[in-house]
């Protein structure tokens, strides 16, 4: 291989990744922040197996002490992490040579009966729930903004789109509680994932046979270690705020599919809103506008313009995130007791989904929090059609009077007459032949095509969300 | 577009999807099941409409009469499907047409107040119950197969192997826990998606307007049929078992995203199965077989083969699923009140991941009964390495004896000289400079040489997973 | 496995698949045209093998007459087909009995030496040949529809737009020369793929081994057979009107690798041109409208709604088409010399792959030649921010004069000034104290401010583009 | 937002990506590698812009004296590119300020009339020709160890292998050709997509408007610019070394899909090669064996192991691949003239798949070099099955004697008794009654069993496959 040194400059700050360069998410998994992790996880597992008088407590001292004094070389680590095939045996290595530093008779302790899957797998599940509490904390921040839009314009009409047109009227209420509905599904899945999120050991092959042969060895001649490791287990779950599996997980990954699954919600939920966003502020419909700030949304061309920024990086987040997920999803297929590729493939992608999540869910507390709604461009939108907007009311009218084939037919003929001619759509009513004057008094057209009175159970669907949203909020706080 | 009669054949019964072929599964998502699946909902929404009092009980009883005795040609509602984009406005014509010849007055009455995609999506959503459903039921079979297999063995010993090679010794009975904790995995998640399946109802563009209004119309002058949609929404819930969520969720894709997970997770559990029968009946290493029948792994060129196939179309479904599921993730990106390309992109990638899934649990239903296990062939492959694969163990005692860094050289020297010359590791410790004879009694090392020594957690892992597996067992029944 | 007989209904007519149910699509991929592929490459292996000596003449024809004459029964060859995980064996058994009803001497022939994988991918090739000659032709239909577009619309200004913004002038011309550029990249890839389309010849192992066997016992005492198998290759590949490969590649799927990407090229050609057509059709945009027709755009609920079906139709299909073909790819990852599960997961992908592309770009077809086109809406659209769209040429303007960030910093402030006051820009330059009345005439600004004087090389970029059309259609002619 | 400043490090020097980290891949693709292509677009922007009088040499100069001693902060500019979801506006902002340092006058003239789509697209392209350039010359150097491998061992004889089972001999020879033909074809794919690799210049809207406004003005009253684009498009192209596109292609991403597809072919190819090197190096298998080396393949548990990380290395590229590359194909749907989102969702997956491919390029090298073959446990597994594994050419010289099916069981009965029983093939055909004794003497049986008389056209394909990689290796001469 090419001659390669550690000085090179190997950043990857998000200059690729507007979603989250902004967000203060590169710290959290960068690569000192994953060989952090692993120094973290190192730590606890001697200081639970001094617990358990696998390791004297002097030595488990000294490990935590090296931990919090010692920076190591990441991009070393990296390049020599090859050999291995993961970065773990060079970071024992180096970890080991720092602890020997502190306390030579340490440095025996360090890693002691532990394999590299241990280590980087309870590292990966920190980091995640780390990231997963920052994620449900950004969550409960756009539901709060949403439900607020939602409540606050329970009374404004807008027209609804399907497949592009103008389909019937709802209210902007409606579609800030359809945003809120899917963060609120996100909230759950990132509960119920993190809360389940376990640690993991098992030592070489999954039976947690060196650990327990310490343990024996440990307490004497005659000793097995039966049990330490189950024991040895549960004291690290806790040491780490992680999950006790039922069992070592080395290839069993359910949970980094669950990972992955509960990023693409989070971030598809999130989409939605930006799609939304962008659609509703184009030039041409106007109806919301995103928060501006300082550089925000700038062209280098062109100075007239307000890009919508904050949507346009969640969706960017939200085109990723899925595809990083079936990575994640496909290491299921892991053979034997350590995958040969499977494994390895996971950590880029879950880094990936973790850190476009948490950069969407940023972004989404500035654009919920600040968007701007003009509900004056909403009604003159919705009027825009002349009132074929409600003809599916008319239709409901229409149809016992003249037959359903009969009625349909009117109105698509009076839809199309209306586009071409500009003629109002009541003016068309009071003269269709079909209708036999019964239109013929403005009123009576006026009260029926008026979209605010076509609104059906929009309130109360508003209402029932809003109630979710407040349960939400009431689970969140007992969970603390 | 080109000319095309419906009678052409176009015959989907799963010729290039081994998968699901013989599962039985392919009826349960044909074009005649979805079709099925329509008018059922068309049904239960006028029984229900029925019963609260806004479509005759003579007209709900026609439609549900006709419904059991007409049979619509689905290659000409296909066919002529895109004109709507959707299947739904061809049918409701067609199946009103056939209700017409049953009562002509039922005919006004059939799709009251509905839009194409509460009819679909609730349909999709009953039948995605039903094949979880027997999804779930084949999930405890295999279950209980390798319940059975993990208590069975628990004292066989087998070669634990990392990145293809021996690593330490496991039992097969640790293995067989290891499959059914995926499989438990996976009973779980499908138990939770299942329960909240959500039936759709919302109307042109979410707001049940037109149910309403029907409601309203049919309550005579002054009834805004208030209330109504919600309990409608209720009713058709209650009617077809499924959900009721807080609010139509048109363009909120949750339940999507959710099913492509759970059919991920499912043919990935059972991936992971599959991978290692592959493995494990190589020609070469030949520890398990598949169960033989009549056709079974037969080769066309071929005669002395038999071709390991159930693990083949496991394998097969899962390469494929996770890929099928991005789609459905991706859907959560809908825009407006309904989108134009993303909601007609669900629906034949969720009937392939509810297909492939349920094809693969019924192999995998097979699989796990009718595995042969053959620990002589174990026993012999575990002796291959003359001992390196406890290398481990010995690291342990020599560690404390001669220093982790020495004791790591020594060993690695020993196992290349085993792996050069035959020699076996105990002849090699004896007579090792740094070892001064400890080892020179041949017992000392066979003893410390031998894997069934070197089990670790392993029967205490597998009582746990057996203990999981009851617990799951104890859930299924409640739910019944 | 449940019992399932041959007579339940397997339909896949395209239900839910619009996007090439009415194209005239479903029976080129149907299991009835796939089964009719294999009998078609048994059929010219025997009259190739006939050619040379290893197959009598009469029995070749009578393999050939009974392929011509019989029809045999998908559905229950599907079901078998999971005892061998392909169809072939099944498929063989049943053919061979057919042509035993024929011929009974010949029944000895059919298949001679072959292996399921010789004729399941030669089929395979077959199909997506004919599949590509068929979207070849339908994209040489669009693109002269599009370059008829683009010539009559040169000099049709309208909004350029980037990130939902107005952004600069450009013409529809431009606009539709983009569209053009992207399909004649779809047909150059789909030509170059098409050419390469290999033929599969190997026997069991990729050897040919045993054709070459029935050559040497039919040649008589000591003839080896060898050279036979390329010979045997060669001829095949003439027959069906496929390349001839340098070697067998039944693990070495870069054909199935490159049909995915393919595939992918064309709905994502066409995907473009549909996510534009679908933004310029929104209610409020008014810009093109799709092509009208009988029943064409038709909601079930909204009887003025004239849906943009086939852009929605391709858009359906370029969501799905990508996450197919990454099925294909990874079947790159194919073990041995015939992989478990890999191959087994290419064939249903390949279908979807094929089978939508081909319906997008028969949907295309209609879609490009009968766009409706609304230059006056174009012009009032271009002219909604007053001005504020050519800001860009303001600032090359102003720059000089004013330095560059003074110059963009009041042109931003103008634009703000002119969205919130609804102020003409060439009122407010007027004014501008920075510009010292050096706009005071309103005709200098006014020519600044015309779009149609700020087109830059709009003209001659359609005129290349136009080209490059000439030079693919030529090219297109000059292959047949 | 959160508080972020550029001090806090964001390193990602491949610690999760063993696959590329000790391949010198990192620095390549970099954010400081990213950050300085564009800066060379800048450079190279002005260099033609002042060679075609639109900027002043002396400018160009300076502006290209300040790209050359200047270093930027790379982090600052990721972070602050949030403000407009792309880099280039805050890095234009940083380059200008340090262009005003060196010379006040040059800063004005700083990537004029560009748009930031112009650099970032060009940056790109001229990274992915770098890289794409390295892993061709990497391809040729594998291709040259497989055709050595091919050439070396074409008699070499072992068990060729599908599903898993021994189904007849190939040589590895063979196996090696295989692979070769692979990388060529890798190696044809790399050239084509290297070579069309476009520049991209198109200004805001894709009309080159502001450049052409530029050197209207440069020009002095009256000159309209006209044509200055498309000079200024090819001699950007040349400078860059880049190729000139008939148009800009802001929103036709035909080269994204390209590169997707042409590193998922590569990944793939190699990664055939990494399944196939794990499935033979198994313990069990043990047919070949990676290069070892200092740290190569250390396990940080397990003393004994030899891990094969080359090829895991590869195989984990391979999986994660083509899933970037799906979101590159699906970035073909752009909207308008800038897609909001998918231009964005472009760069990381860009990156990734060129970094991953670029590292299994370099660890393919180090592996196809240093493979170790062990022809004597070919040799041994080859005869594992007692005959069995040329049980077709039995087929092929018996069924003519007792017809097909009649031969075919009997060869499978006699499979299952020598499997059983551990009898050799030879002898229970010598005793089988169908057989009336024609294979009662031993030598007529052994030479029919003997593998290494039963190779077809292994010898053959190979020869073809060396002669394509003479033909591919003469096109690379000439190219250069």
């Amino acid at each position: 291989m090419t001659g390669h040194t550690s000085d090179q400059p190997g950043t990857d700050a998000g200059l690729l990744s507007p979603s989250w360069a902004a967000a203060g998410v590169h710290p959290l998994l960068s690569d000192e922040a994953w060989v952090a992790a692993m120094v973290e996880v190192e730590v606890a597992l001697a200081t639970v197996q001094a617990r358990l008088g696998v390791v004297p407590p002097s030595a488990a001292e000294a490990i935590a002490r090296t931990a919090a004094a010692t920076s190591l070389d990441v991009t070393a680590i990296a390049h020599r992490a090859t050999g291995a095939a993961n970065p773990v045996v060079v970071l024992v290595q180096e970890f080991t040579r720092a602890v020997a530093q502190t306390d030579p008779s340490a440095a025996e302790y360090v890693h002691r009966g532990g394999t590299s899957q241990d280590i980087l797998d309870s590292a990966a599940m920190l980091l995640a729930g780390r990231v997963l509490d920052r994620i449900d904390a950004d969550l409960v921040r756009i539901a709060g903004s949403l439900a607020a839009l939602a409540a606050g314009h329970r009374d404004t009409p807008m027209a609804g789109r399907t497949l592009t047109q103008h389909a019937a009227p709802v209210t902007f209420g409606l579609k800030a509680a359809g945003w809120l509905t899917l963060v609120l599904d996100a909230v759950d899945r990132v509960r119920r994932v993190r809360a389940g999120l376990p640690v993991q050991l098992g030592g070489a092959a999954g039976t947690l046979s060196a650990y327990q042969a310490y343990a024996g060895s440990a307490g004497g001649a005659g000793t097995s270690g039966a049990g330490h490791g189950m024991t040895l287990m549960a004291g690290l779950a806790g040491e780490l705020g992680l999950a006790e599996p039922a069992a070592p997980w080395h290839t069993q990954r359910t949970p980094l599919a669950d990972l992955g699954w509960v990023a693409s919600v989070v971030t598809g939920a999130l989409g939605k809103l930006a799609v939304d966003v962008l659609g509703m502020s184009r030039t041409e419909v106007g109806e919301v506008a995103e928060p501006t700030g300082e550089d925000r949304g700038v062209s280098s061309a062109m100075p007239q313009k307000r890009n919508p920024v904050l949507a346009t990086v969640i969706v960017a987040a939200a085109r990723q995130v899925p595809a990083y997920s079936l990575v994640l999803a496909q290491s299921m297929l892991a053979e034997d007791e350590r995958a040969a590729g499977g494994w390895q493939s996971e950590w880029q992608p879950l880094r990936e989904v973790l850190r476009l999540a948490a950069g969407a869910a940023t972004a989404g507390v500035e654009l919920a929090a600040g968007l701007s709604v003009f509900p004056q461009r909403m009604a003159a939108n919705l009027n825009l059609t002349g009132g074929a907007i409600v003809s599916e009311r008319l239709n409901v009218e229409l149809a016992p009077l003249l037959g359903k084939a009969v009625a349909k037919k009117l109105l698509a003929r009076i839809s199309r007459e209306a586009a071409a001619t500009g003629k109002p759509f009541a003016e068309l009513l009071a003269v269709a032949p079909e209708l036999d004057g019964r239109f013929a008094d403005a009123r009576v057209a006026d009260e029926l095509l008026d979209p605010a009175n076509y609104l059906g159970a929009a309130d109360e669907i508003v209402a029932r969300v809003l109630r979710r949203h407040q349960y939400t909020n009431a689970q969140g706080h007992e969970d603390r």
